[in-house]
């Protein structure tokens, strides 16, 4: 599948060579990074890498990486390691694989049984499609459903349904005066990163914890459940980690440093990130009997399912007993590492990567979006035999062990850390990949060369950009406005929370990221399930491939812009919107929780709760809550205003050089290069947040509550959520003063443009 | 139950008796209507009153009239009309039974098989629940589950799922692609009133239609079934007319005529209101296995309900055989009318009303709101023993066959119109109550008395009145704003559709009407089912009868302070601000209309949903629409002002009046009261509303696609809704030529309230 890209018409004949070559007259220069004729020789660069692209290639990678469940550890991982590492090796990299040791715990015993006011004794076996050419490989060699990093645990207790097992879930429960202490919660997925569920449960006392995926989210209420369908199966489970991820990624063993073989190791006792509680996921077909066996009152209408029973939240009668035990055992996690040395700038990585271990054998999650590493790999390899090389240093990695907590990454980057923050530009992920539309995600900084780059891949299923595609769903849709969407003619990309390999390169060390991949059109409920399969994924998430191949054609462009550019493509008006939109948000919740606080409290104090409710429901009004006090917000507007000013004359000044009305020694320019690519790393506060040290950008975390689910300008925005009102004062500071020193930064490289 | 009514402390000692007491000193008056003097004596006398109130009669009295089916045409429904009869009489009032004789077709042969692609034969069979009291008089003579006023038909076809049958459902079906022409519709009930769905269906071309009770708005989602539980067993079955109520109610044989013994009638051929297609309710039992067959494209979430099934539209593989045969028999309606004359103005009438007729045993529908009427009565009887006689004439009424298409109340007030014309001062109309909030709908000229009435009625399980009780759980669930409430102080009345006996008094007639009824915190999904028993309704409902009481107390009131107010208790400010509000939307409407006209045509000629939609699902995009042109609202906007001014100054005169300012002489204040209490007539068109002549009033009426729900300004709302550009010209022209009559004659009466 090739697609001619569009050409600009008003592209001048280009000059190829000079590392910055300089045109005679000023114009707007089409393509951020790079003057008008590098532009044109990286257009020229990216058609002959288009054409090498092979379809045949992906459905190939993907068959045989599938063939057998490849969880981290197994030996098919292994040998998928190895067979990437040959053919990165083949392709002309310089490839090694590099180990660590992590905590990877499986299960020994899993039992799940009601046992009032009906004895019932949850099966707990997710089968495989019989029809599906990998079932007896996944029967064989498969791990069973559970929840990675779990605590080992027997304990027997009354039931209580907590709809999602969100924080707002509880306040629900109390208002009715259900506690949940020394009980066993019962969660739907959904809502949350799953780990939260368990962790919340822990925190409100409750003493074992068990998810399942309700049918109207997940099963058929969306459709026929696979093979008939695309949609989960009544007995399918969606597996996964719950380890505390929001508090910090990577083996529990080792915090902030390689688990290498030989690494100091804490205590399993001593690992803060590991679940407290006993907690299992269970099919919708294990669910319904303890769901069914609830009493007490009818569940509120939005905690409701798609099961045929009426919802209720119990405690009990229905009392189960849940018993777990896992292998506590290290397992080495192969982390594939593949290098093509920069010709101008060695010390400058762009770099790419994607995990290959799955939960089972894991076709859309994550070969969909290695097979892109690879044929990305291969591609670039066919333009290094034709005697190109990339300005700045490239390297491709296949993560291991990414499924259990970000193993593979998060020890690569802890180990490589001080490398890392001296050289690395960029980091660009994937994660999977399916039919639909572009999601882009990333540092804002980037967000001018991802708009470009969607703008020049053409979609498969109609005849224009991904870019316009989205931007005609998002009108559709009615998340964007038509006029507004006219003039911009922009693409915005949204910012990371975590869930992928991203984090520890973002989050933890400032590296400017991406993170990558086609979707919305696939069809499945084969998420972190046995049904995750090569004959899945060629029937209803991307058949045909050409939604690869689109996006080997979008990281392809980013990694190849951030190696060629003249200068690094980062363009500081699109931190500058997004902090300034980020703190216009903050400001306003403020407002908000303060207004509502009011209204709230003042309808406790008239009695109007208690005259509205209904008598006979037991329902007690909400809980007072402290008035919101005024938050010195100026330190963060200044900082604000001072970024959109800099940024604005970052970018006047960029131009300037790159249309060649100002020229630039190449003394310079390193140093240039260096404050443009370090630029992200001003967010990083080496104390990291709150609770949670590992995390460390202060404009871009994971939520505490929420997982992976992005909280922006955290320090202040989780404060004020949690109405810690000196947290929130103290991180208006911290982070005024981080975007200032971004600032700084940026005014320091528009000065270097400008001659100064 | 019996509460205290908190009397204002600034409240001076009254003077009894004259008929318009004044007094020296200027302040606002407490009652509408009334002068100082006089409301002191109506609050004694509403004391009185209330001492009366008996809750056991209520309990005996519906216990007696629900011991067996009491449909119209059936024995019971006789003999409860012979027993309120017989009350009435012992209780002082003039009474008689007035008979008319209606066309009501009860079911002969009901079949629905599914053929296709296996066979099923839906039970169609509602058992009444085994442990409730009456359950073997209904097995022997309750009417099975039906609609009225389906066709006759023998129909085979392919089976289609279209939501809630209404037009925007169809829209939906188009844009996939999907006819209905020659298929039988499945449509779940909701959304609509349910005449609505096989209209519709048989204006799309469809030659049958099923109606069944989904589980999620009507069943085991909201919690148990009845015996266990208030809600809906999975056997049981909604009844209910599916006469094209919102052309005309009323007997389909005598148009705009009483149905009397020899009336002429038109033969069933020409009767318009009988519906086109064989049309069927079932149980979600029955439902279950048709929505089972059906294949095609899942339908789009919103359609989704709680059955465990994928719900997909077909049309096909299922096909199913519907054939219906009816007794097209005439049945007498009895109506049972009782008097007492006024003392002063016996030619001002108040009239209060309720139906008797039920679907099966109807304990809430209707016999909850019929009990409220005859205790009512009695404690009024009670004060004429003492030789009381109120100043204006009361008429208490029991309909009969309420159910079928307002029967009853249509024939009687079609058969009167002349004298309720001339006489009628207001209707009140109740249909069943339960435990919660009170609701009154009714014309806004009245608002003013409903809103003083709610406040001087005490909730039974809070200390406060149950205005205040209302407006608590408006701010609680955020539909109201708390520091407007505050401000305001005020009750607002909402205005009124159809689906009760008010109809042919307000919309038919123009004569001021309430509908009146507590509700919100009884549970149940008994409503038209055999479920709907004493024993639910003791378990659910209302299980001490106290929301009874409360009902008879805002009843009471509502009825005597109208018939002892000095001047008819009509307050034009109400009407000013509702017609205003109601102005404000359909000029916002019309703008907004156009805007999203606008912008949908513009992303469709953009090419955005060509984009944007699912090439593999084979969805279109929405059709182009014409422009929405600029509509003359001049018109409109000079009557409403008009009206707020000339409500002003009337309120002004009528203090002035009743304050003891001005006096008023005696042959004045009668040509003032008629002005007053006629003043609603205003409103009436002679000609009525497009396709539906029936429909005279041009401030409120049942939407013609929405049945129940009530359309304000509906001859300029529904033609901007159907896009009917010159009948919005004519209708904005005509209604505020009606607006500016009403105005005229409300200014009429202040220059004799003026002395002028």
């Amino acid at each position: 599948m090739k697609k001619k890209i569009p050409i600009c018409k008003h592209v001048l004949a280009g000059v190829l060579g000079a590392a910055l070559a300089y045109m005679a007259v000023a114009q707007e220069p089409a393509m951020v990074g790079f003057s008008e004729a590098s532009a044109q020789a990286q257009r020229n660069l990216e058609e002959q890498y288009d054409s090498h692209l092979k379809v045949q290639n992906l459905r190939d990678w993907m068959k045989q990486m599938t063939e057998r469940p490849h969880h981290a550890g197994s030996a098919k991982a292994k040998e998928n390691a190895d067979f990437i590492a040959e053919l990165f090796k083949e392709w002309g990299y310089k490839t090694e694989i590099e180990v660590f040791h992590v905590l990877f715990p499986t299960p020994r015993i899993r039992k799940l049984s009601l046992i009032e006011p009906e004895r019932y004794d949850a099966k707990l076996l997710e089968p495989a499609a019989e029809a599906d050419s990998v079932s007896l490989a996944i029967k064989e060699e498969g791990l069973p459903p559970f929840n990675a990093y779990s605590a080992d645990g027997d304990v027997t207790a009354e039931l209580v349904y907590v709809n999602q097992g969100l924080p707002s879930d509880y306040e629900e429960l109390e208002r009715r005066g259900i506690d949940v202490k020394g009980k066993i919660v019962l969660a739907q997925y959904g809502g949350s990163w799953r780990g939260i569920k368990p962790k919340v449960a822990a925190e409100m006392g409750a003493i074992g914890c068990i998810i399942y995926n309700d049918p109207k989210a997940d099963g058929f209420y969306e459709g026929d459940g696979y093979p008939e369908g695309a949609f989960k199966h009544p007995a399918a489970v969606q597996r996964g980690s719950i380890m505390d991820l929001p508090v910090r990624p990577g083996d529990p063993l080792t915090p902030n440093y390689g688990a290498t073989k030989g690494a100091n190791r804490i205590s399993l006792q001593e690992a803060e990130t590991i679940m407290k509680i006993p907690c299992l996921p269970i099919s919708y077909e294990d669910a319904l009997p303890l769901m069914d066996a609830l009493g007490g009152p009818v569940a509120p209408e939005t905690w409701r399912g798609a099961m045929p029973v009426t919802y209720r939240i119990g405690p009990g009668p229905a009392i189960v007993r849940l018993k777990l035990e896992f292998n506590w055992d290290l397992v080495p996690a192969y982390n594939v590492i593949a290098r093509m040395e920069g010709s101008i700038f060695p010390d400058e990585w762009i770099i790419r990567g994607n995990h290959h271990d799955a939960w089972v054998v894991g076709a859309s999650d994550p070969i969909s979006g290695m097979i892109s590493v690879m044929e990305q790999a291969r591609a670039i390899g066919e333009l290094a035999k034709t005697g190109w090389r990339p300005k700045r240093t490239l390297i491709f990695t296949a993560w291991d062990a990414e499924e259990p907590a970000l193993l593979g990454s998060t020890e690569w980057v802890e180990h490589h850390a001080e490398e890392l923050n001296a050289k690395a530009v960029a980091y660009i992920n994937t994660d999977g990949n399916s039919r639909g539309f572009l999601g882009i995600g990333g540092s804002h900084a980037l967000e001018r060369l991802a708009s470009e780059t969607a703008f020049a891949v053409v979609d498969p299923q109609t005849s224009v950009s991904v870019a316009e595609r989205l931007r005609s769903s998002r009108l559709v849709n009615g998340t964007a406005d038509q006029k507004k969407e006219a003039k911009a003619g922009g693409f915005g990309i949204s910012a990371l929370g975590s869930g992928s390999d991203y984090s520890a390169f973002l989050q933890h060390l400032g590296i400017a990221s991406f993170n990558v991949g086609f979707g919305g059109e696939g069809r499945g409920g084969e998420y972190h399930s046995n049904f995750d399969t090569f004959d899945h994924y060629t029937q209803y998430k991307d058949p045909t491939f050409e939604y690869g191949i689109a996006l080997i054609q979008v990281c392809g462009r980013l990694t190849l812009r951030l190696a060629q550019a003249d200068i690094p493509p980062f363009q500081f008006t699109g931190t500058a919107r997004a902090i300034s939109e980020y703190v216009g948000e903050v400001v306003e919740m403020t407002e908000k929780k303060r207004k509502d606080t009011e209204e709230r409290n003042g309808l406790i104090d008239g009695g109007h709760y208690a005259r509205a409710l209904d008598p006979k429901e037991n329902v007690r009004p909400p809980k007072k809550e402290d008035p919101v006090p005024h938050i010195n917000f100026a330190p963060l507007l200044n900082a604000r205003d001072t970024l959109a000013k800099n940024a604005d004359a970052y970018e006047k000044a960029l131009k300037a050089v790159l249309v060649g009305e100002k020229t630039l020694s190449t003394d310079r320019q390193a140093e240039l290069n260096k404050i443009v690519y370090r630029s992200e790393r001003a967010f990083i506060r080496e104390e990291g947040l709150p609770r949670r040290p590992w995390f460390r950008h202060l404009i871009y975390a994971p939520g505490y509550y929420t997982g992976y689910g992005v909280k922006t300008l955290p320090g202040i925005r989780e404060a004020i959520e949690e109405r810690s009102w000196n947290e929130a004062d103290a991180f208006v500071d911290l982070t005024a003063a981080a975007i200032s020193k971004f600032a700084k930064e940026i005014d320091r490289a528009a000065r270097i443009l400008n001659g100064e």
